[in-house]
C-alpha cells in the first residue's frame, strides 16, 4: 500500500469566516486577496506549513474565495494577489506534505490547484475580472505558478525578491501547477531561457526577470504599494462587471452524507464498493424557475442551473479525492425534459448578464472538471430521462451513451441554444463540434433538428452511443459495466486522457495532457520518490541518488 | 536493474539484401512491402516474434525501407503495405519482447516505431508516395497502428479479419505507436465509438469498421487483391514524383566504433563516460559540393548534406539505445561556415527537385529526430565554427547555446534561407518562429540581418543563450555543463519535453507529448509491469490482479 496523508474524507466547501490561510479585503472595485498560510494548520498529517508553503486546504479556501468573488462581489473588478507575510510571496506547494502522499492523491491535488489557476483566468478572459499577483518577497515553485495564472505580475526589486521554479534542481520533479507550460506558452519565454530559469534553484530577480518576461515590471520597495495599487485601478477600469452589486450569496450545499453516498437537493451520488462504480443522478427542476435576472437574484443560489451544478461540482471533487476505487460513474437524469429547456431559455436570453454569465460559465467549468476525472462515464439514458439542452451535455462528456428504444415507455433527448458552445471544453470545441470532428455537418443537422429526438433519431444523428432495446437493454448495459470495471484503472485513466481530447490543443490542455502526464510519470519514479529519490531525500542529510539512465 | 534485453549494441543500418522481415518488390510505380517476420529472427533475447509480430530489429527494417523508396526509387508513386502470412496482417509488437525489455528500452523502443510511422506520413504529405494497409488478416495493436499510418485502410472482409486495439482490454497499457491519437485525431472517429473500440479486444470488422471509420473500405476476399492494385495505381497517378529514375543508392556509413565514441565521415561523437557527456561534432563540408540536381545525383550519398544528416541521424539513434547514462551533449560545427552557405543555397535554389526535396525532409526529419531525443543539448560556438543556416538549425534545436565572445578570435553565427522554415518543427513552427514565439519581429529581424552576426550580435539579436567572454568561458561551460548532467534526468526528461514545444500542437506532437507520456507513465505501473501487472501475466495462468485506485 502506498502512504496517504488523508485518512477522514476531504470536504471542499468553505466560506469567508472559516479561512485560515487566506485574508480577503474589498476596497470598491478592487478586491485583496493575501496570502497568509498557517504553519499549524495542515488539511491533515504532521507536516507544517512553513512560508507560506500550501496544501490541498489552502488551495480549496483560494478557490472558494475566487468563487465568491465572482458571484457575491460584482462590484470587483480586478484582485490583487499578495502576501501577508514579510519577504516571502510563497514558497509553493508543501514538499513534506508531497513527499507524504500517495500517487493518487498528489496527482489529483495537483489536478486541483491546476483548475483553480485557471478558473482565475477564465475569470480575467470572460468575467471581467484582472487579476495582480503583487508579488512581494520570494515567489517560489507554485507560488510562481499562482503568479503565472494572474494577469500580470509585478515583483519588488528588494535584491533579494526573486521568481524560480525550483522543482528539477531542488526536487527531481516538475512544477505541478502549469508552470512550464505558462513559462513558454502563456508569457512566451523564450526557451532556451525557460530552460535556464527552470533549472535555476534561485531563480531570477529584478531587471532581468523583467528581459526575460518572468515578470511584468519590478518597483523597488518604496513604490510597490503604490504601483500596485495604481495597476490595479487601471485594470478595474476596463472591466464590464457591474458598478455595484447587490451580488448573489453562495450559501452552504448541505449534502446529507451516508455511508455508501452523497445526497444533495437535484444530485445524488450512490456508490457501490463491490462493484466500484457510482450511480450520479441530476434532477430537472421542480418547480418554475425564474427567468429574468432580478428574479435569479431573488432566487439566489436557489436558482436551479447554479444549484444543481454546484452540488454537481462538489460531488465529483469528492469523489475523486475521497473514493479511488469507484472507477465508472453511471450519469442519469429525471425529471422534465421541458423545465431544463425553459432553463436554458433563460440562460440563453440573458447571457449578458453579469450573473447569467457567472452561472453559465460555472457551468462550463464544472462539465469541464468532468471532462478531466480520470474515471469512465456512462449516460444511461431511460424513460423519465431528461438529457436536454444543459444536462445533454453531460451525456455528451461521457465515455459512452446507452439511450433505451422502447416504443411502450416514450424516452427522448433533445438539445437548446446552450449545446452550440456555451459549455466549451478544454480544447476551444464545444462537446458537439468535439464529437463531430469528422463530420461538422452532423453537429449542425442535429443542432437544426426541431423538437426532441427518439432513441432511434437519437442513434442515426450520432448522439448517443447504442440504443438497445427492451429486451437487450438490461444484459447490454450490464455486461458493458462489467467489462469497464475489470480493465486496468492505469491503462483507462491513459486512454480516456487520450480520447476526450481530440482536435486542437489549449495552454489548458497542454498543461493537462502533455506537463500532467509527464509529471505523473516523474512522480512514480524511483529518482523522484523512492528511498533515495529526490523528493523523499529533501530537508534530510545527504543527496538524492539517481540511476543515470536517460528514458 | 531492471532487465533489459539488450546486450550488445543495436545497429540501425541495414539494406534489402540483409532483411529478415520483410520484402521489397517493384512494378512501375507501385511498390509492394511485404511483411513476413521470421519467428526465429529476434533482434536480441529468446523470444520468438509469432504472428508477424514485431520488435525493434523488423522496424529497423520497415524504416530502411521507406527511406530507400524515397531514395533510390524516384519511379515509385504508391507503396502497399501487407502481409505475406495466410490470414495474419500484423499481430503488433512482440508482447514477451516488452515484458522483458527495460522502462527505458521500451519507451525508446516506442519512439522509434513512432518515428517510422511518422516518416512514412511525411512521405505521403510532401514526397508524393502514398500509402495503402492491405490489411489481408488480423490486424492487432502495432498493426492496426502500422496500418493507421497510412493513408487509406482497405480490409478484407472474409468474416475473420478485424482491425483492433486490445492493448488495454489484453495488455492493460495504451497502443505505443501513436494508435489513439490517430484513431480520434487523424481518422476522426468519434471519440465513444473509438472508447468502445479501444475497450473491446476482437476489434472491429466489415461494414462496422468501414461506419466507425476505422478503415476506409473492405472487400470481399475474392476482390481484394484487384481492389488494392487498382487503388494503388488511382494514387500512384496523382504523384509528382519523376516517371522514372535514376535514384540515389543510399551506401554504408562506415562508421568507425570505438570504444568512446563513432567517427564517420562528417560526424565524430565521443562520449566520456565518467562525465556522462558527448561531444557531437559536425563538420563542414571541406570541398566544393556540386550545385546542380545532375551533379547532386552523380556524387549521390557523398553529396555533403546528405551525408552529414544521415550519419547524425545514424549516430543520435545509436546514442539513444545503446548509451542511456549519457544526459548532456555538447554540440559543436568545425570548417568553413561559407561552404554551408553555398550548400545551402543549392538546396534553396532547387527545393523543387525531386532528390533535394528528399535530402530537405531527410534534414528536417534528422533535426526532429534530435527535438525528440530526451537528453540535453547545449551548442558550444566557439572560433573555428560553422553554424551557418542548415548548422544553425542545430544550435536551435539545442537546449541552450553559449557563444564565445572575444576580439582577438573572430568567431561568427549566419542565417540563410533554410532557416526560414524548411525545417519545421512537430509543431509545425520553423525553429526561429517557435523561439520568438513572444516576439515575431526578432524572427523576421534576424532573417533580414545581412552577413554573419558576431557574438555580441547574435546575443542581442536573441539567437544564442549567452555569450560570455574568453575570461569567463572556461568556467561558465564547464559550470553549465557540472549543474546539468547533476540533475535528475527523468525530471530533465519532462522539463525539456514541456519547453521545447511550446505554440500550436500537431498529430505529431499530441503523439510524443500527452500519448508517449501517458503511456511511459503506465509503463511504470505494478498494474502493468509489476509481478501481478498485465503485461507480465500475459500469456501465463492466472487472471492480472490490479490495484483499483484510480488516478
Amino acid at each position: 500500500m502506498e502512504p496517504s496523508t488523508i485518512a477522514a474524507p476531504i470536504l471542499f466547501e468553505t466560506d469567508p469566516s472559516q479561512y485560515r490561510h487566506w485574508k480577503l479585503a474589498f476596497e470598491g472595485p478592487v478586491a485583496t486577496l493575501s496570502m497568509d498560510v498557517r504553519e499549524d494548520a495542515p488539511l491533515a498529517g504532521d507536516y507544517r506549513l512553513k512560508l507560506n508553503s500550501y496544501d490541498l486546504g489552502v488551495d480549496i479556501e483560494l478557490a472558494d474565495a475566487v468563487q465568491r468573488i465572482r458571484f457575491e462581489h460584482p462590484e470587483v473588478h480586478a484582485v490583487v494577489v499578495k502576501s501577508a507575510k514579510d519577504r516571502i510571496f510563497c514558497a509553493g506547494a508543501n514538499i513534506f506534505m508531497l513527499g507524504a502522499s500517495s500517487h493518487g492523491f498528489k496527482v489529483n491535488f495537483c489536478k486541483f490547484t491546476n483548475e483553480t489557476r485557471l478558473a482565475m483566468e477564465d475569470a480575467s478572459q470572460h468575467s471581467g475580472i484582472k487579476f495582480i499577483a503583487a508579488v512581494n518577497g520570494v515567489c517560489a515553485g507554485g507560488g510562481y505558478e499562482l503568479a503565472l495564472a494572474c494577469d500580470e505580475i509585478l515583483l519588488v526589486d528588494d535584491g533579494s525578491s526573486a521568481v524560480s521554479l525550483p522543482e528539477t534542481p531542488l526536487l527531481g520533479v516538475l512544477p505541478g501547477t502549469g508552470g512550464l507550460t505558462r513559462v513558454v506558452d502563456k508569457r512566451k519565454v523564450r526557451r532556451d531561457l525557460a530552460d535556464v530559469f527552470s533549472t535555476v534553484a534561485e531563480g531570477v530577480k529584478g531587471k532581468r526577470a523583467v528581459e526575460w518576461r518572468l515578470v511584468d515590471a519590478v518597483y523597488p520597495k518604496s513604490r510597490f504599494v503604490e504601483e500596485v495599487a495604481s495597476r490595479a485601478q487601471e485594470l478595474a477600469a476596463r472591466s464590464d462587471r457591474p458598478a455595484q452589486g447587490p451580488g448573489l450569496t453562495l450559501g452552504p450545499l448541505k449534502a446529507q452524507v451516508s455511508d455508501d453516498g452523497l445526497t444533495y437537493s437535484a444530485v445524488t451520488l450512490t456508490i457501490d464498493r463491490a462493484k466500484r462504480t457510482a450511480d450520479l443522478t441530476i434532477h430537472a427542476p421542480d418547480e418554475p424557475q425564474p427567468d429574468t435576472p432580478e428574479g435569479i437574484l431573488q432566487a439566489g443560489d436557489r436558482f436551479w442551473p447554479l444549484r444543481a451544478f454546484r452540488e454537481l461540482d462538489d460531488a465529483i471533487l469528492r469523489l475523486r479525492v475521497n473514493e479511488p476505487e469507484i472507477g465508472t460513474i453511471l450519469v442519469r437524469t429525471t425529471g422534465d425534459p421541458e423545465a431544463v429547456l425553459a432553463s436554458d431559455r433563460t440562460l440563453a436570453a440573458h447571457a449578458d448578464h453579469w450573473l447569467v454569465r457567472e452561472i453559465v460559465l460555472h457551468i462550463k467549468r464544472t462539465l469541464k472538471r468532468l471532462d478531466l476525472t480520470s474515471r469512465s462515464f456512462f449516460a444511461l439514458i431511460e424513460p423519465g430521462s431528461a438529457f436536454a439542452g444543459t444536462l445533454f451535455e453531460l451525456a455528451l462528456v461521457c465515455d459512452r451513451s446507452y439511450m433505451l428504444d422502447d416504443p411502450d415507455r416514450p424516452n427522448v433527448i433533445a438539445l437548446s441554444d446552450m449545446n452550440r458552445g456555451a459549455y466549451l471544453m478544454s480544447n476551444g470545441l464545444s462537446r458537439l463540434g468535439g464529437r463531430f470532428l469528422g463530420d461538422p455537418d452532423k453537429a449542425a443537422d442535429a443542432l437544426a433538428h426541431e423538437g426532441p429526438f427518439t432513441a432511434a433519431d437519437a442513434l442515426d444523428a450520432g448522439l448517443v452511443s447504442f440504443a438497445p432495446d427492451d429486451l437487450d437493454w438490461d444484459d447490454e448495459v450490464r455486461m458493458a459495466i462489467e467489462e469497464r470495471v475489470a480493465l486496468s484503472p492505469d491503462a483507462l485513466t491513459g486512454m480516456e486522457a487520450n480520447l476526450r481530447f481530440a482536435g486542437p490543443e489549449t495552454l489548458e490542455t497542454k498543461i493537462f495532457g502533455r506537463l500532467t502526464a509527464w509529471q505523473n510519470w516523474i512522480f512514480q519514479r524511483p529518482n523522484a520518490v523512492g528511498e533515495k529519490g529526490a523528493l523523499q531525500s529533501y530537508g534530510q542529510q545527504g543527496r538524492p541518488e539517481f540511476d543515470w539512465k536517460r528514458t
